[in-house]
């Protein structure tokens, strides 16, 4: 069975062909810059050893033209003779609020729900739902399957999901903590727990791409996340603050004027390593330490330090520890970060074997040196993968997964 | 030589005399509601067991009022002949911003510092200048001594006190953290430290009152503590929501049109144990905990397990942890709040003794269980002894302690 996943982001549109349930990808591609004259198309066709590469710059004015596209890269490369050829369609959604633990069937109810909660995600779940419209219309006869970034989070404990806030903000606005990247949480702690043969592992997951976040899994379960109502809090990321003292705003708000609108601007696109270092790049923050720059220099330490600050933090929620995980962009690559975050962590049982952290690779790896009782992995994350596997899985059973409907 | 202790709120006055070196207290007093038709005095003098109570309800109309009575209750008692026989006073400033990380005697230049850093302290600083003038024109021949809620958290280094937004705001605006409760955490970690009989130790001190905050103590240093900006970051307090994604504010502005001022009073006054449960109190929170109230129990769960993360990641910042010190209202008498807290973080070392803990008392006490590697202390604050301590400690000095001028 081959499986298309369709993960639609603010302004692109990348997917992926797995055939399943050998999970071998056929092809993998991106729209960039959907809405603009020099869009972006890059399609890769994957045959073994082999890679064939198609890149156009043309303009593609909507999701529904994205999709056509996508179409037609399928069937000209041969992966699929007509519409019919495609069985499933797996979507990423971002928001599923407090309704979809789990992956779910597409069905009308479902997307008045992802469409019910665009005010928790404007910029994303209008996004989702139009492609999921589009794929309904060009593929009629495939089963659509949602995957939800918040899904894994729904495991959260109320006392940590919810804010000190007066209750009607959580009955009537919803307002609480959801948490995001929980599909490539959930793949990689679940990587994790294969690993250490351990299916009650404390794991602590370190998503670090662009967006940045971190996750206590207890046996497999959610239990805190650093992002919280919105995808802002928690760790400094590439142009996002993480977390800050809500006064802050408010004084600027009062000095300043700030809108709203000029705070959200402010807090998640010109700040974090943008805002201290003058880029969004780790790689770059990276050059100009090493050319000695102390901007570059005090931004990797903040980002280290308040790593470190939330693997504390979670080791006591956990009440122990069995493994951190490093991945994404940051995580999988970048030593000298994993270095800073490990440093002086010895109270913890958290030491780093330097060489094995400098190696490179792109595979599963265990990094901790011997006097550490913390395994230290380094997991590449997949999160299509991901998005194809429990699309696999819920159609394979019957009945389908239970879904939470909590409010 | 006697110290008088001014400690002046945002509609109080509460003041302390003691003797010096002795630490004998030799009267205490308040003053509610100024500015009201009905304030309140209460003053206690203190003769070794004999303690004789002056209680009055009138008008007092403003702080140099407030101050007119001070002197003619510290005379009327004999506490003091005329204004000539009082040498020193120490005040309580809430805001010393960069520049103080001491007591310091007031001069002309201090003051200005004082009232200058009132943007950071709107509701604070103004007041405490205002008693520091009339203090001058009541008690000329005295000296005046600034001791500062923040000092004490000026050894915070930049990694954690910046914020991760474009560096002007720090530099043009003073975004940072400060931190707050300064006299009670150096007050109470110096008592942990002697206790413990270790000048090295890696202590957290965590200040429970009507305010919470907690701090992480290395060798005597803050090295990072959970009130940022503002008094508003970390903890659930009483009517403050410590720890929340900003996002919500912004989302709230949007939804609700609310202003700047609005979410401030949102955030500082109606929320914390008031929001979640209907009563800033936390006896009665436990109270309505015991009677079965949901509301309550989620209360004090948040409450607790907002600590124990704080606890966690300050033990990774320490990396390693001595002992913790439970202070302030709640922290000094609330055997349940402090069990939630220990309870499960054997991984830390911390493991409580329930009958010590249960046990009552004003005394500074070790409630640590027997397989515990952590002491767990109670030891009661005393905000206005620190700062005739210090006030004490400086005039003794030759020169005066080194003061930070960093902008
Ligand atoms: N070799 C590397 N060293 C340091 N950082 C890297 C390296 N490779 C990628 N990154 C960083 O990873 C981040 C992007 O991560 P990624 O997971 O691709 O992001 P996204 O969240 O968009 O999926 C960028 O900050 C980039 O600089
Ligand atoms: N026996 C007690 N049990 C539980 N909480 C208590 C007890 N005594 C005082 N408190 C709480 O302490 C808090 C006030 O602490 P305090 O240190 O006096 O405040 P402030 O910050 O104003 O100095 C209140 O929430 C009060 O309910």
């Amino acid at each position: 069975m081959n499986i298309l996943v369709i993960n639609s982001g603010s302004s692109s549109l990348k997917y992926q062909l797995f055939h399943m349930p050998d999970e071998k990808p056929l092809c993998t591609g991106l729209i960039e810059k959907i809405g603009k004259e020099d869009s972006f198309i890059r399609h890769k066709t994957i045959n073994k050893e082999d890679v064939q590469v198609t890149e156009k710059t043309l303009s593609v004015k909507d999701y529904g033209e994205g999709m056509k596209h996508v179409l037609a890269l399928l069937t000209d490369s041969g992966l699929i003779k007509n519409t019919d050829d495609l069985e499933v369609i797996g979507h990423r959604v971002v928001h599923g609020g407090e309704h979809f633990s789990t992956a779910v069937i597409i069905d009308p109810d479902v997307k008045q729900k992802i469409m019910g909660l665009s005010t928790l995600a404007p910029l994303h779940n209008p996004v989702n739902y139009k492609c999921i419209e589009f794929a309904e219309k060009i593929f009629p006869n495939a089963k659509q399957i949602a995957v939800f970034d918040t899904a894994f989070h729904q495991t959260m404990p109320e006392f940590a999901f919810r804010y000190a806030v007066p209750e009607k903000y959580y009955s009537e606005m919803h307002i609480r903590a959801y948490g995001f990247h929980g599909t490539s949480h959930k793949y990689v702690s679940e990587k994790a727990m294969e690993r250490l043969g351990k299916p009650d592992a404390k794991i602590i997951s370190i998503h670090l791409g662009n967006g940045c976040s971190i996750t206590a899994v207890n046996g497999g379960k959610s239990i805190d996340t650093s992002m919280g109502f919105g995808p802002l809090s928690g760790l400094v990321m590439g142009t996002r603050s993480g977390d800050i003292d809500p006064s802050v705003i408010l004084h600027l708000q009062r000095k300043e004027g700030k809108t709203a609108d000029e705070m959200d601007k402010l807090l998640n696109n010109e700040s974090g390593l943008l805002g201290l270092a003058g880029s969004n790049d780790m790689r770059d923050v990276v050059k100009m330490l090493e050319a000695g720059n102390y901007d570059a220099e005090l931004a990797i330490d903040m980002y280290a330090y308040r790593i470190k600050k939330y693997i504390g933090s979670y080791a006591a929620v956990l009440n122990g520890l069995d493994a951190i995980v490093f991945t994404a962009g940051v995580g999988e690559n970048d030593a000298l970060m994993r270095e800073k975050i490990c440093r002086d962590m010895e109270y913890f049982g958290i030491q780093l074997d330097a060489e094995s952290n400098r190696a490179k690779s792109d595979q599963i790896r265990e990094i901790s040196g011997k006097s550490g009782r913390v395994k230290i992995l380094v997991i590449p994350t997949n999160e299509e993968l991901e998005i194809a596997r429990q699309s696999f899985e819920l159609l394979r059973e019957d009945p389908p997964c239970e879904q939470v409907n909590l409010y």
